[in-house]
């Protein structure tokens, strides 16, 4: 342990929220023949967004605007509101560490669910806030239990995805806009939509953006299919945006990546086409399951949650079984969750050799 | 200013260490004819990057790997030194944030030189450390005063860019090596050398990796013309390598510029011609500086600092003038090193607009 370290900081494990698939292929060996586990978008981006990446590729020796200003003004007449309401990150991850960053201090409650979202606890802990965790009600986030949770700790931070991860769950528009409208005057909503792109629109809620007490998550890396280049936002009032400004990495963005995701915001014919091969695999993966006895749960995202119908050693074995034979998919981490497996969606080649090999896993999982 | 920051976020300023050019452009309504001001490589990346990036764009829907293997394993081959001293992130600003995060509580010393690099005392006020500031000695930092200020105020970083920004001096490699065999042992250096790979190689010291005190940070910015791609890396001990872990952002970085940097690393030839083209360009901005009456000073990095021989204020009219006929340069902040004018070096293309357009902005300072 460096002695430099502070006391928090030498406190915190070395931890990795998500092992990376590049990880298990080393360490099996061989590469994945499909790589279903990390709710990355096999469809990929727009092929505009790539052209622009590619031509962008000769101006890498300069460095990204600082201010985002020209993907800030697109995402703000996207979403129909000023650009003052929007701060820019490295995906959600980056974001939510510097929420974290701005409110919280040595021992700060904040609520989350019961194996919800691990990158979020992950920056919670490394800033010293304390986690309280909510079970999962019917394989849904419990808003209600979170906000009276939220009112009893005193917590500052409410973490609430919508749809969920990972149990692919989505609640209607109306009950997020309850929770908003009922939350304890001491608590900041952070709504996680990331999957809101694939979602049922009449699950994507009306929040007024100068509410102070919500901020909405959103990312190019699930429906338009950009995870590599890191590239979230935030929408929230606009003192809560500006503040970013005080801690985030002002030339932190990629440069490609911000010029990748303009282009993938000016197609828009790209996410409707997405929205129904998402479709098409969410029905193919459940028939799959169906057809190995296994139950999927309705997705409103870009991955199936399938219950194995046992307990989380049953469905760990499954998942070991399953990456042994070359398919790359993840599993939730905390009981009663992780009875299920979590599979990524694709297209029908990658579907196939889902259903190549996930007979075989259940057989040896016994 | 929002009700959930905390009392240090809130009282931080919501300031950019640096303004970039693209708001420049938008305020004066028309774009540069030279970018010559944030000390990037106009000759941009080695070809063979670019390739590997274009070649990427289509997997820009996978994550990049988080831990970073395949560049860290060619790092450590390409310095001689095992993977474990390595940390990689998003270019030495991102390193530089999270040196503070894992190292600052409040109120700890730290000591700088009095006009070096503002993102670091932006991250170092961010975490809530007290800046101490040494003088330049002769336009060089001063590693004696910084050492002894260190000693006496119990600091527990020393940052030192050897080469250094803004003043592109440098000092040898043995006073260097001096400094870090007499560091207080409260003391971790934080050694910048994002211009390393330009400087003479007489100036490039000897460290032990080993060494618990001392942190090496480099960069694809500068030389390797990747500014836009947002990758660094530190050498240091295992140790403190490994605290990386406890607080970055995993999977933040970018998956083209994973790829695009370790295709940068593989291509040997590349930056010996930047090299050659860089002491063509330093001769050249010293001979356009001599012309028009000013003094350049030497310089080992990607820029060339001119001392326009009277007051800050001048400096800042020449400046002034400059940006107003379409050159982007910067300039040091702070007296006495604001006598000088800052301008990166570019192909003889860009260097034709600066020699035309300096005489100009001369004449309207007055």
């Amino acid at each position: 342990m460096s002695r430099f370290l502070t006391p928090h900081t030498a406190s915190l494990p070395a931890s990795v929220p998500f092992v990376g698939p590049e990880t298990q292929e080393r360490l099996q060996g061989f590469p994945f023949r499909a790589r279903l586990g990390a709710n990355e978008s096999l469809f990929g981006p727009s092929p505009k967004a790539i052209a622009a990446m590619k031509a962008a590729a000769t101006e890498v020796w300069k460095y990204a605007d600082p201010e985002n200003h020209d993907l800030k003004q697109a995402l703000a007449a996207h979403h129909g509101i000023s650009p003052d309401h929007i701060a820019i990150g490295g995906g959600i991850d980056g974001l939510l560490g510097l929420i974290c960053r701005l409110v919280l201090e040595p021992g700060t409650p904040v609520v989350t669910s019961l194996g919800a979202y691990p990158t979020f606890n992950f920056h919670v802990t490394g800033f010293g806030g304390t986690l309280i965790r909510v079970p999962y009600r019917g394989d849904h986030e419990d808003p209600q239990a979170l906000r009276d949770t939220a009112a009893k700790s005193l917590a500052k931070l409410i973490y609430f995805a919508n749809p969920d991860n990972p149990m692919g769950s989505v609640h209607p528009a109306q009950v997020v806009q309850d929770l908003v409208a009922t939350l304890p005057d001491h608590s900041l909503l952070v709504l996680d939509e990331a999957y809101a792109d694939l979602a049922p629109q009449d699950t994507i809620p009306q929040i007024d953006p100068n509410n102070p007490q919500v901020i909405r998550l959103r990312t190019f890396s699930k429906g338009h299919g950009m995870a590599g280049a890191r590239v979230g936002y935030a929408i929230t009032h606009p003192d809560l945006a500006r503040a970013f400004d005080k801690v985030r990495n002002h030339f932190g963005m990629g440069r490609l990546s911000q010029i990748g995701a303009l282009a993938a915001l000016h197609d828009s014919d790209w996410l409707p086409q997405i929205r129904g091969r998402i479709q098409h695999a969410r029905r193919r993966v459940a028939a799959i399951a169906r057809e190995n006895g296994l139950q999927p749960l309705e997705s409103a995202t870009n991955f199936v949650t399938v219950d194995c119908g046992r307990d989380g050693d049953y469905a760990r074995a499954v998942l070991r079984e399953t990456l042994a034979r070359g398919v790359f998919i993840r599993m939730p981490g905390v009981a009663p969750l992780d009875r299920c497996i979590r599979i990524s969606l694709g297209d029908d080649a990658a579907l196939d050799i889902l259903a190549e090999v996930l007979p075989q896993a259940i057989k040896a999982a016994g």
